[in-house]
């Protein structure tokens, strides 16, 4: 029996949000349950630095993690002197993952960097970033529109991610912190709407796993990411950037 | 005729969300125009080095500030390599303004960290910052109830603080960041709910002035933040913490 | 009575020694009691990167701060790791209250800066650099002459400051360390020669002030900058850059 | 064809030279083709500082990873600032692994810190860091036999890793630096000797990969592990710490 | 023929003026010709960490070194980051040269930091820091005379220190800054007032040298210690801390 | 009677393996007794910023220095946060040393970086470092031949450098560790192929020493660098870049 009563391989309620702030071109508020994380996707007309000389011009997509220090009990310190281990892997793992479905040719010489600050954290927060962070990143790409040679395709794919465990020997979807914390393995999957593997990471430290648990595991995940595409084509309506 | 045509002395519209999350043991979601600002109030059963040995025990109360990168067009960077000198200035004025009003040997031996996260920013940050920092304080205090002496008196006053700033030769309150970029003078005022002064900062760097300005901008100043003290206690409601 | 039996409205005497060192262009120890700090003015000829590429050419003047370690009692650790908040508040107030009376453009592209180093430290430091920094920027202006265009007027006006503060009910001038201690409020104001008002900062973590504190503290800190402004004038002779 | 001849489930030739050098408890020369790592494990007799109230007390295993200048062409920096999030991603890797099958407990209260440190770079880093470091480790145990309770099994398993990645459409074990710039999957794979999972880690920026490319990956990790397994216990001979 | 046509066995101009500032225990001015350099000695009653468990209880004398940024032209920037390679050779040098003269354990459990800061440079800061650290630490020791035991004997000889150079082929003795420039190599010796080398820093980037050259070298350097030993004992007086 | 049975002026022995790895372009392997050195000389077409606008083009030679962790016992903290004040030195020394014999303007713009990592320390480790780092340039400088213009002689002599000290009143050659601890002097000296001095440094914070023990120790410098000088010849064979 879950903690909030969920069957084995069901998702916490989810909700989108989209233009949470007007600043920011994609401007997303995603929950998870309690986690709630405000994702921004902010246009900066220049690329970095190792990309100018490129004989193809071509932009970049980049992803920042942050957790306010009020989004957990006790309270987070800021990473004010060097940025940790943890948030660096979560950021490299976001932005690898957007810029898995992302032609950064189509895009042009441009950065899109998608800010994903959890306000609440109750498990989950790595993933819940990107699976609202890809919104946002659509929302950035529609507002350049008229930037963007006629039939421009930027995105080849759609992207959602979603945690798993193996708590108390049951395969588990969607785990939140309390969950998290009993778990004996931890992986996070990340694939497109059309069913393939884009990032996979699985971590064992307390009880290694058997080949079958994996593929427990996969199932799971593949049933959790068609959901959250789902919801994600939702909250996007004309504005999915896809073929249907 | 100021660019959302209000008055040389109105506030923009304020609101004010308590318990925004619930992780924090204060939580105040405070908007003031298109500015919005999540402050969180923080317990720590623990006090800084500096104050373990004091002969009295008594508590602290301190203050971080931060901007999401998203809360501006261009996107603001993250301070993780070294907090930067407006930042510091901004949460050192936070701090002691809450200080101010707060008896911290009532307090106890414990910390209070309030940190207020620019989610949009529009002007007028650090004075919100301040305004919605006391609620979230007082919601803190409120949580402490059972750990208190009956009878403890934590504040002596309430806080709240407003901008004004000299724009076309007039002294106007509350201006959003269009006007600020135009002031010739931007000043800062920070009050007790009983009509005492706690911070003043002003400064001219393009157009001194006078002391008449002077007296024209406490005027101002003075009758704004009899207003925000008014919606603080309309937010707290039974929870003000001060007689009436 | 204060502690060195000086009236409420008294300053300390000051002392001002221009060209105290020959390398740099502008160089005055300046002592207040026992405050003694050394200003220097060097200049660059280049501005910083955000001013290269403006329509209209235009300097900079820029100010940094720090205290010798033997300074004070107990010794004041090097700030080598990372620059404290007090020390970025204190250079950013002197750098902005100098570019107050300096007109940018007709200084040409170039960048002055006004290095404030604390040799003792008895009260009244940030105050102390501005008056003294702003006659060590006047002396690097001069050394300057021939690569300006004949008859640029690079000072707009002169600028001094001078602290405040209430000790036992009594506001008083140009506080030293020990009265600064005892200070339930603390205020530097810095004016042109001309008494107009450059900044003001004004701070009460203990004991908050009224309006008419406020009066009395202006009517205190004019007359105090007035004499500090006729010091100036006296040291400058004919060096003085502005119409008598 | 692969780049030197071998075959798509073929290893490179593998040397594990221990007591390479002769100050740390344990000293492993790892060399993966031309790959070259020095694993070093050093006891400390104490534990982090968030490990000393336990209840029970209890060791910790960590590593950190580091790559001589020397060891890539260009020459790579020094990360002497700041820990890049490649490096710490990888040393957090590597200590997850080797913890993995250690009881720390039975370790008792000391630390062993695994340093891998990079004399040559050409693929496979991170997963010859925990074959080699495993070795390592076990001799630095050994060191510590007289300080051990009798019959104390301080390893629950042995540990291995191997790197596999999708080239033109081929799913490869171990790849060198050349197949890894043109893979379109990168996965490391880090199993117990018994043949189970400890971690995953799988990446696809280029072209994201089905699930039946998973099922070819993990049976060939299976094979390589169980190798890499064989010639550790070669490597270790009577020191091998675990029943045959 | 030297710039100031000084022989090459000549010192410049010293001057050496003690109590310049009255915040330090110890607190020296010291000039050679245009370099000046403020030397504080700062008493704390504590020891380094490192210090804290040993058998005997002894004390410690350490050294900063820096230099104010208009002590040069061009400004010196500041080391608010990091500290140089070049400070931090200087201030270990300055520490050991003091702390070869002084017996730590008659000094009893307290840290004597020496700060010296250069006000203006012109060669040969960090010889010109020793002699002037060595008055300012005798001062120090001297302030604590009630405190330490009858008879203790804190100094065992006194210290001194000299630049040399090879210029055009010629030893030359305190070398400025123009002849620094232009010299093939740079020498700088430390020595007791009894006549014995405490440290020899030799380099010779351009122009390697002979061992006849060193010998002439020797010779000089000793006869300018003499002098500058001469000139401490003048200006200490009666605090001379050593049999005559 | 020394540790190891050598006599006063006996070298310890000494290996050197050139191409130790095969990335770099310079690889040696040196070791003098139990202390082990990995130096690499990398090429990089182009140069510091400081030297791009030089009138006459010319190329650069620089060092960096550091400890494996697993070189000592205990542990040796890897450099991470910030470079330790003795490493600093070293990699100063090592790079002026490196310079004194190359003609850079020969070199043509471009940088050698030569990187001495200490695989395991037991004394001498700055002077192995310079010994064998001159070897592992001078296989660099070879790698260029294709692209420096016919003719050109990059080396104007050959360089090594030895440590000596002074233990129970004997002056001894080539310290270990233990011998190094017990050292009241400990004088580092760098010598050409021909003879000449290109950087001592000597220092004595136990017992100040006399200008007899000096000669003693040159002579035995002298004599030692001889041999070292010797075997680089031997080592580099037909690569020995100077005349016989």
């Amino acid at each position: 029996m879950r903690p909030d009563g969920r069957l084995a391989n069901e998702l916490r309620p989810i909700s989108i949000e989209r233009r949470y702030t007007d600043s920011a071109a994609g401007s997303v508020l995603i929950a998870a349950g309690r986690t709630r994380i405000l994702c921004t996707a902010s246009v900066e007309e220049a690329v970095p630095a190792w990309k100018t000389n490129l004989a193809v011009p071509s932009g970049w997509v980049t992803a920042e993690y942050g957790m306010l220090p009020g989004s957990t009990v006790p309270r987070a310190r800021r990473e004010r002197g060097q940025v940790g281990g943890r948030t660096s892997e979560i950021q490299r793992l976001i932005g690898r993952s957007l810029r898995a479905v992302v032609d950064l040719a189509a895009l042009g010489p441009r950065t899109i960097t998608v800010d994903c600050d959890v306000l609440q954290a109750d498990g989950g927060t790595r993933t819940a970033s990107i699976t609202g962070g890809f919104i946002a990143l659509v929302d950035a790409v529609a507002s350049l529109r008229g930037a963007l040679p006629a039939g421009a395709r930027v995105f080849r794919d759609s992207v959602a991610a979603i945690s798993l465990g193996v708590v108390q020997g049951e395969v588990r979807l969607d785990l939140d912190y309390s969950e998290d914390r009993a778990a004996d393995v931890d992986m996070n999957v990340v694939m497109t709407g059309s069913g393939r593997y884009v990032e996979l990471q699985g971590t064992a430290e307390r009880q290694s796993f058997s080949r079958a648990d994996l593929e427990n595991q996969f199932a799971l995940a593949e049933a959790g990411v068609a959901e959250l595409t789902a919801l994600q084509r939702d909250a996007l309506g004309d504005e999915w950037p896809l073929e249907s």
